[in-house]
């Protein structure tokens, strides 16, 4: 775990909201590099699937040529929802390391209303949850307040 | 709830097995219409995302240019897995109708790992499973014995 991929994922939360997107952003790391990253596009692409883990995963898998990350890490500046969730699972992904929790639609922590890592599905990463999470949670705080 | 629809998705399933693809399909309905259609095209787009489920969806918000798709339906030959429950969620469908049950993997019924429609997300959808169950199996059942 490096706080400086942390970084980078807030980088990209702050590009999406500059783009009117509920700021969100995540990259996914393999031995110590960035191979995909992404940001909430929802709007832009009328997409509901086009959260920031989804286009880091998929660019991830693009620039492998493989739908499967085993062996990676996904930084993400929110606690995934259970989309992302299933995502990670779907993808084999070793490592989730995110920043703000979400208790109302995340899925990746005891507190919320499921931690989908812990059901007996095969292959859950390691979760570090609260990392950066003041920094993380400010980005979305003002977008939220901005837009009332 | 209406067969042809199903039949459809079916038909669809096929077309991911002619490709070498797990055959799943699925398709949205929107006022007795298919919006969206999709298969399983995970390796052929190297995208751990490209269940055939994210692929109607996706397809459906396009068409409609509105990621939002409350008041429609989508019908799929297997039970949705924690992604693509989650992906029903986010884009707020009305309802799933599935063909094949899938113990292991599946999400969205009480007989599976978890029932992610159950735990209080909000919006969740009406589900039909077990609709056309036997050729949606069988289409599984043919592929994998073929690969073994």
């Amino acid at each position: 775990m490096d706080k400086k991929f942390m970084e980078r994922a807030i980088t990209l939360a702050k590009t999406a909201a500059a783009q009117g997107e509920v700021p969100v952003g995540a990259v996914v790391v393999r031995d110590g590099k960035i191979i995909g990253e992404g940001y909430n596009r929802c709007e832009e692409l009328s997409s509901p699937t086009a959260h920031a883990e989804i286009m880091a995963i998929n660019a991830a898998a693009k620039t492998q040529k493989d739908w499967r990350l085993g062996g990676c890490s996904l930084y993400v500046t929110l606690e995934p929802c259970p989309m992302c969730a299933g995502a990670i699972l779907g993808a084999r992904l070793d490592e989730v390391v995110f920043g703000a929790f979400d208790n109302r639609a995340g899925s990746c922590a005891n507190e919320s209303v499921v931690n989908l890592f812990s059901l007996g599905y095969e292959n859950p990463p390691t979760v570090y949850g609260g990392i950066m999470e003041e920094e993380c949670k400010t980005i979305l705080r003002e977008f939220f307040e901005k837009r009332r």
